[in-house]
């Protein structure tokens, strides 16, 4: 397996693009993301999509022959791979696309992700998006994706001792960072208060607490590491050193207990020994905070947190970007914005600006090792990337 | 890229099974395969999983997670991959897990493919197959997949002289093989007067030259050649000499002409390059024949028959168990059945099983070359793959 390296970025702006339709999402940050990286369509080899559900949303199945097209690599005939994993859709074809790299099969691909979510109304996006939980099990008998991690938190809370402020920390650190990102969503900061006045969505979740619907697309340029050098510039070169996917029981009731992350554990512990690293030596990083609860979860499988001691990790203000692990300087899902496949694949177009120096004032200092950490539907899937300056 | 071998295949009923559920499926699936194979779950590295739709299907995304779990690959945590490409999707499941061995990443995958398309009215199958075509341009007008490739077939016999008998003849064909397969969804034969006199589906389509509304799922289990060499018992073994993948536009006006597909022409250009071998080399065929016309298409742009020659070819015979280059010994997508996410992982069951001479009546005399070819919407995605013998 040889090094990969990440040589462009790309999204567009996050948000409700009423005026937008998906292949223009997608196009935008393709196309934009081929522009950082100062490519054109014949260097490239394949081309990967993160989608969670366009069937669904808008209608459109084979979203993979349709970014290819409307890119324009159906002239070259370029292979195109739309993959899914719910929520972590994104994650999930950059993974595949580093794997094609790191192995040989290509030199450089594209990996693009791109959800339209806002066709639809808000309660059937949400329908939609429980869809990544278990439908037969789950789903059909009233849950929701929120209701599910509802259940979670507050378990988490019965166990450990977490606290609702605890939770609400982590939707007022997002939009903090996310006040500083003209990509974003929401640009709003909010308060404590703000967050614990919101209306409940699932008790003990409140509405500030969940992520939003959004569209939106984000894309990375993967390279080899010699056609990296050819395209590098004068900039900092980022590789991947580490990628992980782990699996989990698709629904909750199947584990044998609901307030880990045991795929998130499981993909962390691989990226890390891939990469050489362990959690200490992460600098910044972007984590899945659909819910405030996954965000807590995955501060403690990720190794960032003890288990059960988040609630007073985030509390203390280790997330923030002077803090001891600045996390989700972009906003996260909650403020930057939730398309789920494009999530995935903006994490990592973050993490590659933040080790460039290129996010402004929202930039940490001088990181030189970044990760990113992507979940599907209630943990079934969870996919860790670990980016180091060269 | 090193050498893939695939050391089992298993598939379930195709049909109207209203009795079974998508997981059930995509279980029997999995699980025969792995049977086939002498292997247990403590053996396998990934899971890739084709599915077009489950989304509209049965309101269930994040499938690859889902058979993972049910397959019992949560445990261990296994990473599984859902891809999609329309009908396609099943061959680029095979594709992405065959790369992955080839490449060194894993050692033993399985690839599964599952649809269950009769939990939803048969018009409304209709509709969710032609989301696989361009839905802002061409399905949102009226146009379904049935009436674009009646286009074609319109233009086929318009410039070619192909005739309306012609193309029945690829349905009497499918139906006199699928006779042969117990797992086929239709065992009954036609004659050329039955399509002929069958309804219109869109002229000149009649709905006996129509690949129907079946579920099903079909998985084979792929390893590398050291990994085979433990698990082959004493039948021949079969290895993948060449997988390649290509596209095209995803609406049809957009190409130069079309009665020709373009992407299969590449894809199997590439195939055969990969392969060393020629379209002269192939003992038997495994083709995509969603509608008559497509299957004549493929017949060209394999390299099988001349350009506008297919008619006269499958005319005299050249497709039957005896003759020049048996097509669809399964039944084909007509007579066999099509379950989108199933279809190009059945199509590679059937040539290793030709392969290994274990299809009985319907075995084609010594194959050595077989090859599989596999579409996405009217043409977007073509997908090849070679197996041999060695």
């Amino acid at each position: 397996m040889r090094d990969v390296a990440v040589i462009g970025v790309g999204m567009t702006q996050f948000g409700e693009l009423w005026e937008r339709s998906f292949r223009d999402i997608g196009l935008e940050a393709g196309m934009s993301a081929m522009v950082d990286a100062g490519i054109g369509s014949d260097d490239i080899d394949a081309l990967y999509v993160g989608n969670m559900s366009a069937g669904m949303f808008i209608e459109q199945e084979h979203v993979g022959a349709l970014i290819a097209d409307y890119v324009g690599l159906s002239d070259s005939h370029i292979p195109s791979v739309r993959v899914e994993a719910g929520g972590a859709s994104g994650a999930l074809a950059l993974r595949q696309g580093y794997l094609s790299v790191a192995s040989g099969v290509n030199d450089i691909v594209v990996v693009g992700g791109a959800e339209k979510m806002t066709d639809v109304a808000d309660t059937a996006a949400e329908d939609i998006l429980s869809k990544s939980a278990d439908q037969e099990w789950e789903v059909f008998f009233g849950a929701t994706l929120t209701s599910l991690y509802a259940m979670m938190a507050r378990r988490h809370m019965h166990e450990f001792g977490t606290t609702a402020e605890q939770l609400a920390q982590v939707s007022v650190l997002n939009h903090t960072h996310g006040s500083m990102n003209p990509k974003a969503h929401f640009r709003n900061r909010v308060k404590l208060e703000h967050v614990l006045g919101s209306p409940i969505a699932a008790s003990p979740l409140r509405t500030l607490e969940c992520a939003p619907v959004s569209d939106g697309g984000a894309a990375v340029i993967l390279a080899s590491m010699d056609k990296a050098e050819e395209f590098k510039g004068d900039r900092p070169l980022v590789k991947i050193s580490g990628s992980a996917q782990a699996s989990d029981t698709i629904s909750l009731h199947a584990r044998s207990e609901f307030t880990s992350l045991t795929s998130t554990r499981e993909a962390a512990r691989k990226a890390y020994k891939r990469a050489g690293l362990t959690a200490k030596d992460i600098d910044v990083a972007e984590i899945n905070d659909n819910f405030t609860i996954a965000a807590l979860m995955a501060l403690e499988a990720l190794g960032f947190a003890e288990k059960g001691k988040s609630g007073p990790w985030i509390e203390e203000g280790n997330g923030a970007l002077d803090g001891s692990l600045p996390i989700n300087p972009s906003g996260g899902l909650k403020a930057r914005g939730q398309p789920p496949g494009a999530v995935g694949i903006a994490q990592a177009a973050e993490i590659v600006s933040q080790l460039r120096g290129e996010c402004g004032d929202r930039n940490v200092k001088d990181p030189r090792v970044g990760l990113t950490h992507n979940l599907g539907g209630t943990g079934a899937t969870s996919i860790v990337h670990i980016f180091e300056v060269v």
